[in-house]
């Protein structure tokens, strides 16, 4: 029986940064042999317990340009396909939810269907029909977006967030490894994984 | 004659993330064959503008507990010491006049001398015998640190805080290329160099 390292990886279906991060921490993490939590959970209440009450890339115009024009280019390496939602950033409570009622590789496949229709093709992700089309692409029934209406499952993000924010958790996307070491941001993920391998040895 | 692609890289002694990245951008630099302009700029303005009274490290602890933390990481991978001074951030004008006032090698000298002092050493660089022992380890005359108080200086440094801003600089370090390409971040050295030589093809 082998053990693999793990990083969790805490991601926001609203931040730009996670988009990258969740398209390509797959292949980054098999190649250097670990696995990968997807931890799903929602920024709000953490940036409102830091009196922020919208985005910081919205407070702070100048740097919400710089992050636009980052994104680019980071996307245009990645060749990715990069469309910023309007408006921005989006409600991301429903996906949140749906991301938290699924697990494993189910989770992993409905989070990059949903970065993909928000970041990719500059979607709606607040809109019920394109939470059941990212349902649909996973291969996932669409008639499951229902769940997030569920008690179970609000609570199941509520806690989530407040494990994030226990963790010290204040943007995302942020990897966390076994030995509770954080990593803030999408460049920081190959510094994540050495850590986590190093923890390993 | 040949001329190489240049970078601008705007540094704010105040700034922990200017420190690896001032100790480290000469190889780098040098190792793809670009120059580097060094820009000596105050940051307190144009954080004013932003409506921040004092660093956003210490207006958001959560994010400051991290920004120690990474800056411990990223400075024992570069093998430099590392010691926050107290208080954070340190005044950084004194230092910042006379970098202003100082050209060229001698100016990038006394800029690394500064940051060993303050980040290397922990010491408190709005002391003008810090300064002076900075000017006295770039090989230059300690009684340079009154040239500080001079009007034309203190202008040049008003003026390149301007142009900072005006470049759409919001933080340090930032690398802006000749086709006025920006770059924020220690971490986004190598990226901004890359970009250079890509505009000088």
């Amino acid at each position: 029986m082998t053990t693999k390292p793990v990083i969790q990886f805490w991601f926001e279906f609203a931040s730009t940064y996670s988009y990258p991060a969740a398209m390509r921490i797959d292949r980054a993490a098999a190649a250097k042999g670990v696995e990968v939590e997807w931890r799903p959970f929602v920024l709000g209440p953490i940036f409102a317990s830091q009196g922020w009450k919208d985005s910081p890339f919205n407070l702070y115009p100048v740097k919400g340009d710089y992050m636009k024009r980052d994104l680019e280019r980071t996307c245009a390496e990645l060749d990715l396909p990069f469309a910023l939602p309007q408006p921005f950033p989006q409600n991301s409570l429903l996906c949140a939810r749906i991301a938290a009622a699924l697990e494993g590789a189910l989770r992993q496949r409905f989070a990059q269907a949903v970065y993909q229709l928000e970041f990719g093709e500059g979607r709606t992700i607040s809109d019920p029909l394109v939470a059941a089309e990212a349902l649909r692409r996973a291969g996932l029934d669409p008639a499951f977006v229902d769940r997030a209406q569920d008690d179970s499952v609000k609570q199941a993000l509520r806690a989530a967030t407040e494990e994030a924010q226990k963790l010290g958790v204040f943007g995302a996307p942020t990897f966390v490894t076994a030995d509770g070491e954080l990593f803030w941001g999408n460049d920081r993920l190959e510094q994540a994984l050495d850590w986590a391998l190093k923890g390993h040895l």
